[in-house]
């Protein structure tokens, strides 16, 4: 099989090297010989071992019948889209690790995959080395998915545990992760939240079996999170994480939902640090299952770009490839209304009236304390109800205004 | 695609009743509508959902083209290697739980399933709900596999649990384990890891490519495990876990081995408590991939095996399923080789003039205390050695009785 290669960049000359390099795996675990016939790219590479092989031609690939599979690692939503369906309806199968790609238009991708007997792929596009679309699509199969919720984000993740760890400032945190290539020069799609989002809408489509959009789910950084809300969170047995969650409602919506929750420390979620990401799944018959592993990285997701690739060579007369539906409306539920607990810090005019308030108005709350905390701040934990029922009491509050507001992980 | 199940027990009649309930969600992840025609079982199950599709005679099944795939979930070596050989032969797909089966004779099947066209497929035998052959055939395909080591056999988890946490002894912990239904009456297979040492072989086979049989590998169990073990092991900022292992080790061979390991808390694998399973896997392009999940219980099994029968559904078409090659002499090196540290705890006749002999005798040790020991009780930990190196200046020792040796996870 020859396969070609868009985009040469990090993750692209990962794959290339991988299949350059590791030969005689591949005709073991695939079955036959994998060569990469083509890199397409805008640079020449002159004097790499890629520079007889670019082109910089699209149709160059696309009209080539020797070729079975693309891998896309451009990035972005065009021109990979044009490409890729190019490539499918050719009836190339296409593996990415794109997850903007995915994100906006995978629907479109399988169509025109299934129309073409070709398969649509990206394991890489969510948490890299983590196999959690196999899991979902495959092994997970005979379950309805109740529930998942993951650290789909290492730059936060890294970023949150240097603030829980060391007692780090968030810009001091963030500072660190950008001179480790962590983070962007722009933060903005980690620290805000965007990169979880796009892979909770990947995840909650499989998982649910339709489209489901990143404009359609509730999304919200890490900027907020100070080190008084991690203090807190410890002294009452949690850790904060930024997590993508989506759950099967008892009205038979999806609530879909990233944000930072406080995770209770007996969760093995909660001991995930560093740059590393996990998913905990729960199957009606599988019960809890949590994969872990390098979200990024170049070796960790052009290693899962590889697999992808081996799974089409495999595959190639396979008719029956991995789908989900078109997107559907009303599908998912307001996440107001979801029922959650709520951890509040917040500051009173008077500590002790306040603390009577709160408690009367939310029916008795879980009250935690801080060392070397001011006189006049108070930090509790709610009861569980929607979590619009639970703003409103709390926008009622009078004397006491709310400086943090963090979901509890259930 | 009709299917038929051998072995209306826990696991076989979870299969059915998630085919017979399921139906819908089969359509849309599978393809098409997949039910049962067939149950092989002793059994008449008068009255029930089942009886209708009773048989006793392997031949109906084996001669009827409309059968597909074909669940076994008798257990044991026989009839169920005969019976699956035979449908195999047919061309039918075979679907397993049955560890014991395919820690002997998966090659045999494999090969069978090649020359007629079919699948031989596997999740649910080793750690019914964790997704580890998959991953390890598919997802982690591109990689070398450089070490796994797993928590695969959930009774002695629950056992090791109770006494590290609850402070119990081995005998009392198996006794709950009894009584909750996790141990056998017999509990051989459990504690003395023969049921772990199953499936480090299957997960060594597909790991480094041919048949590995459990009788190679090195096997422990943690009968001799004492709570002054763990006591010291906590001090040593450590828990006590039975681990599956295997590695790659620098002379091209391959490691394995089953037994107690003191395992870091820092690590992941160290906080998977109770019954669950989890197995550590590092690649040399993905690094450390973890997986975590129900080991075993009817709904967790049920769900692998009819994952597997949807993944026989969508690929029947397909040619290269999974493989691993026959059985190599000289591939395990003897575990006495293998580069290890020990914690040792023992007891001197004068515990001065021992800790003098022992730090000279191993060039340095970390001594660990515990509250409450007798005062001739002296715990340490080498430093890395080929383990033969290490038993050799231990059994050299004058006036020290080892009552407790204990590897040590790298």
């Amino acid at each position: 099989m020859k396969i070609a290669v868009l985009g040469c960049g990090t993750v692209g000359s990962g794959v290339v090297d991988i299949l350059d390099e590791k030969k005689e795996l591949m005709v073991k675990s695939a079955g036959e010989e994998i060569s990469v016939k083509y890199i397409l790219d805008i640079r020449d590479f002159t004097g790499s071992p890629y520079e007889s092989r670019i082109v910089k031609d699209i149709d160059i690939i696309a009209e080539d019948e020797e070729i079975g599979c693309v891998v896309e690692t451009m990035g972005g939503v065009e021109p990979a889209f044009t490409f890729c369906k190019k490539c499918l309806s050719k009836g190339k199968s296409v593996v990415t690790s794109n997850k903007a790609l995915v994100a906006a238009k995978a629907q479109e991708l399988f169509k025109t995959a299934r129309e073409n007997n070709a398969a649509f792929m990206f394991e890489a596009a969510v948490c890299g080395g983590i196999p959690v679309i196999r899991t979902m699509f495959s092994a997970l199969s005979a379950n309805n998915i109740l529930s998942f919720s993951g650290i789909l984000n290492g730059t936060t993740n890294f970023i949150l545990t240097k603030m829980i760890d060391e007692k780090m400032s968030f810009d001091t945190a963030l500072k660190i992760a950008q001179e480790k290539g962590y983070a962007e020069k722009d933060p903005t799609a980690d620290v805000d939240g965007l990169d979880a989002g796009r892979k909770t809408c990947i995840l909650a489509s499989i998982a649910y079996g339709s489209h489901v959009y990143p404009e359609e789910i509730h999304t919200e950084g890490i900027r907020n999170i100070t080190l008084e809300d991690a203090a807190y969170a410890a002294n009452a047995g949690c850790r904060i994480k930024l997590l993508g969650k989506a759950h099967k409602l008892n009205n038979g919506k999806i609530g879909a939902i990233v944000c930072p929750f406080l995770v209770n420390t007996s969760s093995l979620i909660s001991d995930v640090n560093g740059v590393y990401n996990a998913i905990s799944i729960t199957g009606d018959s599988i019960g809890d299952v949590l994969l872990y592993g390098q979200g990024a990285g170049k070796e960790a997701t052009a290693s899962a770009v590889t697999g992808d690739v081996m799974e089409c060579v495999r595959l190639k007369k396979n008719e029956k490839h991995y789908f989900w539906e078109e997107h559907k409306d009303n599908v998912l539920e307001d996440y107001m209304l979801y029922e959650t607990a709520l951890f509040v810090r917040g500051y009173a005019k008077n500590k002790e009236d306040s603390l009577i308030n709160i408690r009367e108005a939310f029916g008795g709350v879980r009250v935690i304390e801080r060392e070397d905390a001011p006189s006049n701040e108070i930090a509790f934990i709610t009861g569980r109800a929607a979590e619009k029922e639970l703003r409103d009491i709390l926008s009622e509050l009078r004397d006491f205004a709310p400086a943090s507001v963090i979901r509890m992980l259930d």
